[in-house]
């Protein structure tokens, strides 16, 4: 008998972040999505519990409002760290191009660029889930407005990347701030209100260019932190991230 | 072909609830588990884009810590009210009792009485989830100081009921703390500090009577509002809550 996916969706309350465990109920081999350094030890205390094996950490980008919990994760389980080629960041241990697949036990789990947020932009797609970090999110996006940003690119990624995914697949972002879990791809082209209903690229940039929002509160302290994968450390002076 | 179950989990920030819509993929009959008052215009917003018809709202129990959104919801969509025949409460439309069977579109929904956290807690079976209100929560189960509870009897809900279910039996409470959204029976059997790993009931009742809880804060005004399934007029001194 074939094996199925054990799923498990995690909050982290201060910012609204999501994490995700996906595991093979066979082989018992899994994956974390983005994993938040404050909520660690509950992760690992499920990942324990579960009796899974985790073979990769995966960011779907370079978050500025949280440190990942990647490198401690990787610390206690081995876990191997993975982040998109496109990201400038130490510490990782594999680089993720669009189109790679990813196997955990008899399950596969496909690398999307979905850049726009942010130039390294990765979703995941597995078996009628797509974890769309800060790209796509419930009825909204990310902002395009630092790290690289762009609107215009988001608008591609969202439109010629995430939309052309079958309707009922499941939308699972890195964050929602209404209280909503998950979401489909036939809800977002429909209700998304900046890139649902058909909206064209200029209407999308538009609407992007008018947000006019604070940073992040940790926007600085987040990012430099992440661009060595959340290890403890990062703040010492002889660690600075290298431009590309 | 046959239907298949819509199923969405929300959560309302502050109380750290959750509100579940289940619905018939074909018919679009739908069932409303726990609505919450501040979150009921993000639920009404969600039933019109899914394009579902709610026929009921379903209570686990009478809260202590949140007014709930039946009323509410009622008054916009016509859904029926339906509370535990064990519950002191006015302005509903339909008394479950244990064993009793709802239909939406092609699927049924089964209530298990489970009193303890309160004498009339409902859980709701459907389809390889239930809905365990304050009954069984994620490594933990719903307090039994006040509400006419009793640990002995929720010792039994939770050993003779919720635990007789399948072990992959998904379970969603009404509540989470911690960020997880949800659990399943066999991890709850073997991992729930309270109740897990064979505990007797003298030790579960052990537990409970020394956990020493503050009551929750709003207490007096939720559990009034909500004996009248959260009718905004609730406070008005012509209706007060009749004992059984």
């Amino acid at each position: 008998m074939g094996s199925s996916t054990i799923f498990y969706q995690m909050s982290e309350s201060e910012t609204s972040t999501y994490t995700y465990l996906l595991a093979d109920s066979k082989t018992l081999e899994a994956v974390l999505i983005d994993p938040v350094v404050d909520t660690v030890e509950r992760d690992l205390k499920l990942i324990q519990e579960l009796g899974v094996k985790l073979k990769y950490t995966l960011e779907t980008h370079i978050h500025a409002d949280h440190i990942t919990g990647a490198s401690k994760i990787r610390e206690a389980t081995g876990a191997r760290v993975c982040v998109s080629e496109a990201a400038q960041v130490e510490n990782f241990d594999i680089k993720l191009r669009s189109g790679q697949v990813l196997k955990f036990g008899g399950h596969e789990l496909k690398v999307i660029a979905t850049p726009g947020h942010t130039d390294s932009c990765l979703s995941y797609y597995c078996e009628g889930r797509v974890f769309t970090g800060d790209a796509l999110l419930i009825r909204g996006t990310g902002r395009t407005d630092f790290q690289q940003g762009s609107a215009a690119k988001l608008y591609r990624s969202l439109t010629q990347q995430l939309f052309t995914l079958p309707d009922e697949t499941l939308v699972y972002p890195a964050h929602d701030y209404r209280g909503h879990t998950h979401s489909t791809i036939g809800m977002e082209k429909k209700f998304n209100p900046r890139v649902g209903g058909g909206k064209s690229e200029s209407q999308f940039v538009a609407i992007m260019s008018n947000l006019h929002l604070d940073p992040p509160k940790k926007l600085a302290e987040s990012v430099a932190a992440n661009q060595f994968c959340g290890e403890q450390s990062s703040g010492r002076s002889d660690r600075v991230a290298k431009p590309a």
